[in-house]
């Protein structure tokens, strides 16, 4: 099948699947995992062929660890696929009912968005992830990985589209591309393809974002703020410094940039650069804050103008600023709209940050790291978007999720209500929401 | 101010929008209300410049009618203005709130967008229009009306745009651009601009949509569908056909094509055909429908296999299809997405086809007409969106919101969480739904 086949395909299978219940899902969430276990031994061969090119290719060694797909990685896509069939259905829960009129019913229902391309890079429990997703989410999936993982993609792939159609989903529910021209003729195919789900590097994903004209849900940078205010007790915001830098730096809601109000920073910023040096974090200062500390190992002047720089690492970007508001517009500026925090304990300075500082995540007292789908609650992890439409933030299975209005009448007639001769009465149904459309 | 300045000052109004509570929203909603009327004298005037001018440029009647600005389009400008005025704040609603651990709060917040490009065509009442959805929700505007009326629009904007900072908006909330050059740059200012919002032909919407790499919210085409199901009572879908097409041919939500059941079509089409030719709509009919019809005034073979042709006049396409399947997959593969209504007897094919019909409104029973905000009981109207992301079908002000996370915590680390050493609650707090946050 050519690009073009497989898209019209996937349209198909995305439209047969929204006749599908819940049962026939969580039937093949489970033969999924039954027939990933069964094929274990085809997998993990399939994965060391892939290993050992790479490492022929002379790989780096973290980039090894990402491709590796071996019984550890196994056993969590099975706990994965197992939570998914435990969730609640997403689909068909009603979101809105209002009665216009009587016998005239409109209730907003949930149902998935229909066919989503993911576009990944080497990690291949990626594709085990979305294909789980879509399925409790009932959206097709045409997914295309990294070249490195394409033995260990093939074989999961097969099994999970096999395992899928036997347990009832329509068949071209999960297809994949092979090379790159076909990504990029997927990409432009926006009367099939709905949404784009690209996963990896900021780069990867900010040349997906550039070259497509179908939604791409995520994210690219990850640069993070924390801001001390010049009430802040100084042994939590130190604390908080080191959580939100160092607890895993390589993560996107670690931050980057600390901000420390003038009024303190005299007082916090030994304390909260000792923390975070204990943790051999190094820390690039404004004139301020090198004044302050004065010079030492790992310390050193923050060089040009630029503030959006996303380490990654254990580094740290320190700036001294004159006032909440200053704070507030140095976020809006520099920052990604991803997760910034303010450490205060004014509620009045906490709540002026939170309105003001237009990202994605905003917190008062409490690091930056707990911007994450599993801690936030969501059940199941989509990943985190720095986009202001659809979803933002953390998202769970919602962010597969759209809505239609389902309006149940009697015959009712526009024009009876435009000669005035019938009027809405536009009734809200509040017991109705959250139940299923239709059903029990 | 050129283009990108512009676009940066309304980022910059956009974020001190959102420190404003509705008080001030609310009382410039009430001052450019009386701004406008005691301006109504400079209006009219520019509006009567404007029709001069294309009166003699030789614009067709319809177009003449769209572009006028009276004292009956002032006092519908007003009273939309009011209505705003009188709805609740759409911004700083509780969507979700969840207690991750003791003394850590996580709630979803509604927010507005940021800076919305209003781009539209002749109308000078889209302008006031938006400018009140704006303010209401919070979203700073950038504005470009057709040139035919950029008299009325400048004076419109100019009182507008002085009665919200008069009110304590912040400058630059409203703002114009006076060139399509200047639009086609503003397009490209994804980095500043979060949504388009097109007003105006299929094909200007379309054009709009082509050009921006901008989330654009809205939709060309209008392709709606009525089903007569075998079992359907004959009278009542001779009804709906009428209404469906012939109450207000011109509107988006006018059924353009006509399928019936070929268990019913020897019964239903000719009392169906009755009742659109008592209405003078003209039917083309495919040859199962023609055969049982026979020839007629204003009937005519339906000629090629396009059926996705959007009339907006008084032509209806008609077709027998075999099956409650077919009806479906004819729907889901000539309509826009837009509004499609089965009239059935059976609570199970109209189940079958709510679930199965992938658009953003499905009818069972009702004129296709009813797709609209004002009559979904939205208070007010944003316009219909085919899309399936962020907002589908007719949208209210929700379609300018957003929402962002809010964690209130004293001093959580995830070191403690990731150890062990403490565990999440994940309570759910529904108690708080739809509350406004931090307040009463």
């Amino acid at each position: 099948m050519d690009t073009l086949e497989l898209a019209r395909a996937g349209a198909a299978a995305a439209r047969a699947l929204l006749a599908l219940g819940p049962g026939i899902k969580d039937g093949a969430l489970a033969l999924a995992a039954a027939r990933l276990r069964e094929g274990s031994g085809r997998i993990f061969a399939a994965n060391e062929a892939d290993l050992a090119a790479a490492r022929a290719a002379g790989l780096a060694p973290p980039l090894l660890k990402r491709l590796t797909y071996d019984e550890g990685k196994l056993a969590e896509s099975l706990a994965m696929l197992a939570a998914l069939a435990r969730l609640p259905d997403p689909a068909g829960r009603i979101l809105e009912a209002r009665r216009l009129d009587a016998g005239l019913e409109l209730r907003r229902i949930s149902c998935p968005i229909g066919l989503v391309a993911l576009v990944f890079e080497s990690r291949p429990d990626a594709l085990v992830q979305m294909a789980g997703l879509a399925i409790k989410s009932g959206n097709a999936i045409v997914a295309k990985g990294g070249r490195e993982a394409e033995r260990t993609n093939r074989e999961l792939a097969a099994l999970l589209a096999a395992a899928g159609a036997e347990a009832g989903l329509p068949a071209g529910w999960l297809s994949c591309l092979e090379t790159r021209e076909e990504v990029a003729e997927l990409l432009a195919l926006d009367r099939y393809v709905d949404l784009v789900i690209p996963r990896g590097s900021k780069q990867f994903v900010r040349r997906i974002q550039e070259s497509s004209r179908i939604p791409v849900l995520g994210h690219s940078d990850g640069i993070c703020h924390l801001y001390v205010h010049e009430d802040a007790d100084v042994a939590m915001a130190s604390a908080l410094a080191l959580d939100s830098k160092a607890q895993y730096p390589a993560a996107c809601n670690a931050a980057e940039v600390l901000l420390v109000h003038s009024g303190i920073a005299q007082r916090a910023l030994p304390a909260i650069a000792a923390a975070l040096e204990s943790a051999s974090v190094r820390l690039e200062l404004c004139p301020r804050s090198l004044a302050i500390l004065g010079p030492g190992p790992g310390r050193s002047p923050k060089g040009g103008g630029d503030w959006a720089v996303e380490y990654l690492d254990l580094v740290m970007a320190v700036k001294v600023v004159g006032s909440l508001d200053e704070a507030i517009a140095h976020v809006n500026e520099f920052g990604s709209g991803h997760t910034d925090a303010i450490a205060t304990s004014s509620r009045e300075a906490a709540r002026r940050f939170m309105a003001e500082v237009d990202s994605a995540s905003v917190y008062w007292n409490a690091s930056t790291r707990f911007a994450d789908g599993y801690r936030y609650g969501l059940g199941a992890e989509l990943g985190i978007s720095t986009g202001k439409l659809h979803a933002r933030g953390p998202m769970g299975l919602e962010g597969l999720m759209t809505y239609k209005w389902l309006l149940e009448g009697s015959g009712q007639l526009v024009a009876d209500y435009a000669s005035g001769s019938r009027r809405f009465e536009h009734a809200e149904l509040p017991e109705e929401r959250g139940k299923r459309y239709g059903g029990n």
